[in-house]
């Protein structure tokens, strides 16, 4: 997906966050502010979103002389899911198909990002994402992919959302490589992170080679790119994701929430709906 | 009121509406954003937020080459409130306190701002702000000032909203200057706007001496000085005129609605809210 103007308040809004949440005070604030405003002047709109976000959290990292703004952050996220963890396997040991519910999880943590919605209710999100319609419902089509793939890359999203994509992981029951960020960015989930939240007892970790908060195969490493080109399928978590891939020709699934009007606009979805979405080819 | 860095996303907002608006092309588009946002990194942000958007629609003017590109939508929101007149006067006609229902009205009539909302229905808007409660109602101090006082000045704000200005003034029985932009910016009422509302039939319209959308004194005519200065009372529309002027110690009443949350906080109301607030003094 390509960068649209409206993307740039959006950048200017993320970096604002970010400061605030790392209790920079009003001098660093503005500081940051007007770097973030020469950069987006600067930067080609030809650079993809996350690629575009990346440049951002750089300055934030550089400004707040902390190479990791949002670890606090990202550890209560992943205490919060964990605690949610007992319940969230009771509801899919009790449910009729488990890995269709393990699927819907995995869609609903997605709601876990503070880089792009603030404010919500875990347990209540939960519940309504397993009552609601989804917005692009690919179930058959992944449950196949899922039956018949022996290669499965993950590419991880955000920290705490990782304990979803454990549960999602348990119901595979295959081997699956789970890509993390290779630095921290945003709240993205980091090898560190992914641990924490018990990833590695379902998966072999791997890193995208980049901290993109989106895999960028032009920017990973051939290791990375290799394990990509060769996977029988993918499962992509979250936008940033989805803006590095939509248009990839590799057997994607995105599972994601559409939280942006942009990328609502471009799955043809309602804002804040929920997607399990079958890539293009 | 200052400017805040959360204000930098919604110029960056505007800036986007106002070229989409002018039907401008996604290398205008383009061309038009980053020459705001170098715009935003050099400005300081001691500078007044309406002081900011004269320079962001500046860049407009000057890059789509239209001295008014809020020409066409000026003329159709004044049609629509226009063709509202003769409901809106028995509305007034039939109230038990025309004065109040004139004030309330007017300050309904801020609804109509395309620089900071876009979706209205205005009847609706209307039915709902008669019978709503407004978040701050200095209601009896601006009957007894209108009642003792012998020149009042009138600071419009948005063409459209000027024939909600007209029914007040018409209420006020006694001689108003009406003070419009000396030239256009965003949607706000010049001269032109005004007399296609009518309110050359009501009042003496006078000019601010400047293209800023909100009264500035510093930068306006020693005329408009003068005249803000030695008024008994003065009527300030909008956000635009609040941010100018929320700590002048001119005896000021404030008609808005409350369109960002900034505003909101500031005036500790809901966003949203209508407003009839008596300044600083």
């Amino acid at each position: 997906m390509r960068t649209f103007l409206d993307c740039y308040t959006c950048f200017l809004r993320q970096a604002l966050d970010s400061a605030c949440n790392a209790g920079a005070d009003d001098a660093l604030q503005e500081r940051i502010i007007k770097k973030v405003l020469l950069l987006l002047a600067e930067t080609p709109i030809t650079s993809k979103p996350p690629e575009i976000s990346e440049l951002v959290q750089q300055i934030l990292r550089t400004e707040l002389n902390d190479p990791d703004p949002y670890l606090a952050l990202k550890q209560s996220s992943t205490q919060e899911a964990l605690a949610l963890l007992p319940w969230l396997r009771e509801v899919i040991q009790n449910s009729p198909d488990r890995l269709e519910t393990a699927l819907q999880l995995c869609a609903a943590g997605n709601i876990i990002d503070f880089g792009a919605a603030r404010d919500f209710n875990l347990p209540d999100v939960i519940e309504q994402v397993l009552s609601a319609d989804f917005g692009i419902y690919d179930l058959e089509e992944i449950k196949k992919g899922l039956a018949s793939a022996n290669t499965i890359l993950f590419l991880a999203d955000n920290a705490g959302e990782t304990v979803f994509d454990k549960l999602l992981i348990e119901q595979i029951k295959k081997p699956v490589l789970y890509a993390v960020k290779s630095s921290p960015v945003l709240n993205d989930a980091t090898r560190a992170d992914a641990i924490s939240a018990g990833l590695d007892q379902v998966a072999a970790i791997i890193e995208t080679g980049t901290a993109i908060p989106g895999a960028s195969l032009e920017k990973s490493t051939p290791e990375f790119r290799s394990l990509f080109n060769s996977a029988d399928l993918i499962i992509s978590k979250g936008q940033g994701n989805y803006e590095m891939l939509s248009e990839n020709p590799q057997p994607i699934f995105f599972l994601l929430k559409a939280k942006c009007a942009i990328i609502a606009t471009d799955l043809q979805v309602p804002l804040g709906s929920f997607v399990i979405k079958k890539g293009k080819p």
